[in-house]
C-alpha cells in the first residue's frame, strides 16, 4: 500500500488563487498545481516558487507547482476555479457574464478531461452563474460542483459582529440564504454570540445596518483597494471547504449546491446550508423559513435566474 | 524593552492537571509549572521532564517545571487549580466538600502570598462550591476567580449532537447554564448546527436523552474507566479558558461566576456565559430565559446552595 | 470518487497508546481506533469518548473509537503496537522478551488478518527485539515493519542540549544510531544548533554527561514516576512517524528498520536513519562512521543480536 | 493585572508587508497595524479589512488595522520595515540606496518617537545599509535592530536541497553567513539532512549549483514574476523573526547584526548567526571559519561596507 497526497488545482494564479494555494499548503491539505494562462506561465510559476521557498519557515512539505499545462492537474482531487476578468467600467453585466462564462467553460473543458473525478470548486464571478456554467459543462453529478459565495458573506458578517460587541470571532455564528450580491439574506434569528441571539446584544437598527454592510462587504474592499477585490477572506473561504471535502469533516457551510427542489426551487444554482464531505455535497439542510425570509429568498433566486438566463440563452 | 513569556501554574499532577500541562505547552502560551505535594514531587518531576522531552518532536519551546515548591509558582499570569481527593465509598457528600476545601484553602494561601495578580480558575470537585473557597481564601476581585463546568458540559453535549447528526464538531454550538451537575441547564432552544436550530434536526425524545447523557457525563466516564475520572475534555476545557484570557481573545463562555444580582441571584458562583479576557472575566451576559429554563436554573441554584452551605457553615 | 479520512489503529491502550491517540486527534491524522484486551474494553473506551469530548474545545473531528474486537481495525492505513508488560522485579530479561514477543505475536495474527496492507509501527519494548517478532509474524514487506527508539532518543539528546545551551529546541538537531538502550551512539559530530556543531559551544566533558543522560534518558523518567515509564515523548515520537507516512513527508528520521547488509549488518533489526514516506521505509542512509564509532555500533548491535536471539531460540 | 496583546506595526504595505501581516494574524502573535503613506490609506485599510474578515474562517482573533497615522503604532512591542522602493531602470545602485535610505530615516523617526521600546526588525533593500541606516536613526540599542537576510536565504537554501534529494523540508538544515545578495558564504560544511551532512548525498558540482542559485534566488523570482519581486518567503521569514521574539523562543538564525569585533569585524551589521529572544538579540555566534570560508566572508563584507559607505557620506 501507499498512501498518497492529496492533490489540488488551483485555477487562475491571481491574488486570490495564489493565496489560496498558500493557505492550502500551510494546512499541507496536499500537493498544490497553480495553474493559469501560458502568457502568464512565468509568474505563476513565480509565485509557485516563492510560496515553496516559505516552506522551510512555515514548516510545510506541500509540493506547489506553478504551470499552464494541464496534464499537471491530472487526477486532482479538487478543483478550484477562480479564473475570470472583473467588471471593467462600461462593461454591461451580460457582457460579464458571457465572457467569463467563455473562460470557465472552456477550463471545464480541460478538467473534465484530466481530473474526470475531482470535486470542482467555482468562485469565478457572478458566482450562481458561473457553477451552472461548470456543472453544464463537467457533466458532473451535482455533488460534485459547488460554488462559494456563503462562507465569505458569513465570515464578513460574523467579523461585523464581533466587532459591534467587541468578542472573539470564534464564538459568532451567523447564516447567510440566498445568492452572492445585494440580495443575499443574512438570517438574523439564527446569528448568535457564544450561543446568545445577537437580537438580544444587539439593537435592531446596528444589526440591520451590519446585515447593509454584508450585503456590500465585497464592494466596500472594491472601493477601498481601488484596484482589484477581496482575496484573502474569499481564499480562506475556498480552504475552508477545501479542508472540510478532503478530510471529510461533515461540515455544515453554506455553499452554492444545484437545488433540485429544496425550498421549492428547481434548476438552480445558489446557496444554501449543506453538509460537506468526502464526496462533495453530501446533504442539503432544508429551513423553515418566515414569510419574510422565503420572500427575501424568492428575490434573490429571481436575481440568480435573471444573470444565470443570460447563459442559457447561449 | 524585554518580552516576558507568560507563566501558568497548574494545582495538582494528577490526569487532569498532567494533560493541562501537555496541552499549554502545545499551544506554547508560556512557561508551565506543575506542582504538587511533596510526597509527589518526584512524580511531578518526572511527568514534567517528560512532557519537556515531547517539545522538540511536537515543536513546542515552552519551559516545563515539576515541583512541589510555591515558590516557582511566583508572578504567575494564570493559577489553574485541579487539586483535590475524588468521592470515595462510604465517604458523604459533606465530607467530600470539607477535605476538597481545606485542600483549596491552603493551595489558595500559597497562591494569594507568591501570585497576588494571578488570575485563578478552579477544576477542584464540587467546582461551584471550592470557586467559593478559592474566592474567600484569596481574596482576589471577582474577575480573577473563576471556576470551569460549563465549557467542559458544553462540549460534552456538542459531542453527542455532532454524533447524533454525523456532522463536525465544528458547527454544532451548545450551550448550558446553572452548577455542574445532574441540575445543570442544557438550554435546547440556543443549540444550532451551522447555525441550524437543532431542534429543526433532531426529535425531541431523542433531544432530551442528549440533554439527560450530558448531565450525567462525567459519571458515564467514571462508570467505563471504573478507576478514576475524565481528564482530556476537562483539561482541554481548562487550557481554552487560560488561552481566552492569555490572549485576550475576549471569548463568549459559560464559565462559573460570582453572581451579584445577575439572573436574580447573589453571593453565589454559579455557570453563566462571561466574557474571558485579559483581565479575567470582563462581562457577565444575561439571558431572558423561559419561565420554565427559569425554573432550572433556581433548582439548580438550590443545588450549588445547599453544597456551598457546607462551607458557610464552617 | 469519494475520499476518505486515513484510519490509524493503536494496539495497546495504556498512557502511552492513549496519548498517541489523543495526538492523532489533534492534528486530525485520520480516525482512531484505540484497542486492548477484552479485559480492558471498558476503560479503553471511557478514554477514547473522553478524548472524543474534548474534540470540540480542541477543534478535531478525528472519530475516536475505544474497543477490543479487531475488526474495528479493518483496513487500517497505519497500526501502532504499544502493547506489552514492563518488566517486573525479579524477571529475567529473557522472561520479558518472551511474554513481549508472545503479546507482540498474538496481536501480529490479527493485525495480518484485518489490515493486511498497513503500515505497522512497534513500541513493544525490548522494541529491537519485538520489531523483529512483529516482522516475522506479519510476513509484510520490510518496509512496512518500523521500530521507534531514535526519535524519542534524539527528542531527550536534543532537549538536553536546548536546556544547556538555553537555546530553543527547534534549533538544535541530534542523531542517534544504534539500539535503544545503554548502547545506543548519539554521533556527537552530527549534532548542531541552528547548524552549529555542538562541539564549538559545549565542553567535551559536559556533552558526554549529556550523551550519558541521553542513554539512560527512560530510565531517569522511570526512577522519578516510581511507578511506571514515560508516555509523552514516547507517543509523541510515534505521531511523527505517523505523520510522516501517512502525509508522504519523506522525512529522514531515525527507525529501527531491517538491515541487509546495510552498515555490514544481516538479518537485524537495528536504528538507522531513514526516509519516512508514504509507503513506509522508502530508503536507508549509510553514514560513514569513524572507528570508533562503527566499535560503538558494532557493540550495539552485539546487544541487539543477544536480545533477539531469545526469540530466535523459540 | 490585565494581561495585553502584543502589538506588531509593519511599515509599508507591499505585497511583503500584507502577506507579512496576514501570517502574524494567521499566528495569533498580536494585534497588527499595517501602515503606509497617506496616498496609499485606503488600499491599505482594505487589505488589512480583507484580511480581518478572513479571521471567523481561519479561526483567529487578531485586530488588523490598516492606517497612514503613526499614533496607531504607538507602544508597538516589535516594528518590521519594509518600506522603500524597488531599483528601477536606469538607476544606479546608489540612487536606489539614498532613496530606500531617506524612506528608512524617515519611518524610524517616527517609530522612535511613538515606540521606542519596540524591537525593530528591517526588510528595505539594499538591507545590510538599511539596516545600518535605522540603526542610526533610531539610537535604539544595537540588540534591538535586526535586519532579516539570512532567515530568507537560508530558507531558499533549504527547498532547493529539499527538491534535490526529494525529502521534507522538515530535516534540512542549512546556514548563510554574511550580506545578502551574491556574496553571502553558504557555509556548505554545517549543511545537512536529518543530520547528514550533504556533502554526502549530493555531488559537488550540483552542490555548487544549488549554491550559486541560492545566491541569485531573489533574482530567480524577479525574473519570473516580470514586475515586482518574492513575498512569500520574505514575510515568512520576518514572521519567524518575530515569533522568537514574541514567544522568548530563543531561536538560533541569521540576521543582520551589529558587529563589534566579532568575526573581526567592526561598524558593520552583517549577517551572523544570533540568539533571538524577549529582547532581540541577544547573542553574537562566532563560528570557527577556515581560510576559505574567511575569504568569502572578507569579500562579502566589503560589499556590504561599499554600499553602506554611500550612506555614511551623506
Amino acid at each position: 500500500m501507499a498512501i498518497q497526497r492529496s492533490k489540488i488545482t488551483i485555477v487562475g494564479a491571481g491574488f486570490t488563487g495564489a493565496t489560496t494555494a498558500l493557505m492550502l499548503a500551510q494546512k499541507e491539505l496536499g500537493d498544490v498545481v497553480l495553474l493559469d494562462i501560458p502568457q502568464l506561465e512565468n509568474p505563476t510559476k513565480g509565485k509557485a516558487l516563492d510560496m515553496l521557498e516559505a516552506g522551510p519557515v512555515q514548516g510545510y512539505d506541500s509540493r506547489i507547482v506553478g504551470t499552464s499545462d494541464y496534464e499537471e492537474a491530472a487526477d486532482s482531487d479538487i478543483v478550484i476555479i477562480t479564473a475570470g476578468i472583473a467588471r471593467k467600467p462600461g462593461m454591461s453585466r451580460d457582457d460579464l457574464v458571457n465572457t467569463n462564462a467563455g473562460i470557465v467553460q472552456s477550463v471545464c473543458e480541460q478538467i473534465r478531461r484530466v481530473a474526470p473525478e475531482s470535486i470542482v470548486i467555482i468562485l469565478s464571478n457572478p458566482v450562481d452563474a458561473m457553477t451552472w456554467a461548470a456543472y453544464r459543462t463537467l457533466g458532473f453529478p451535482k455533488n460534485r460542483v459547488i460554488g462559494q459565495s456563503g462562507v465569505l458573506d458569513t465570515a464578513r458578517y460574523c467579523t461585523f459582529i464581533a466587532q459591534e460587541l467587541n468578542v472573539s470571532v470564534e464564538d459568532v455564528r451567523g447564516f447567510v440564504l440566498g445568492g452572492h450580491g445585494d440580495d443575499m439574506v443574512p438570517l438574523v434569528r439564527y446569528s448568535s454570540v457564544g450561543g446568545i441571539p445577537i437580537d438580544t446584544l444587539i439593537e435592531p437598527d446596528r444589526i440591520a445596518e451590519i446585515v447593509q454592510r454584508t450585503r456590500v462587504g465585497g464592494g466596500e474592499i472594491v472601493g477601498l483597494l481601488g484596484n482589484g477585490s477581496a482575496y484573502y477572506a474569499p481564499a480562506a473561504s475556498l480552504v475552508q471547504m477545501a479542508e472540510a471535502i478532503l478530510k471529510d469533516k461533515k461540515r455544515v457551510l453554506p455553499v452554492i449546491a444545484l437545488l433540485e427542489g429544496e425550498y421549492g426551487y428547481r434548476e438552480l444554482f445558489m446557496g444554501v446550508p449543506a453538509l460537506l464531505g468526502g464526496t462533495g455535497i453530501e446533504r442539503i439542510f432544508e429551513l423553515e423559513l418566515t414569510a419574510e425570509e422565503k420572500a427575501a429568498l424568492d428575490k434573490s433566486a429571481d436575481s440568480v435566474r435573471s444573470v444565470t438566463a443570460v447563459l442559457s440563452s447561449q
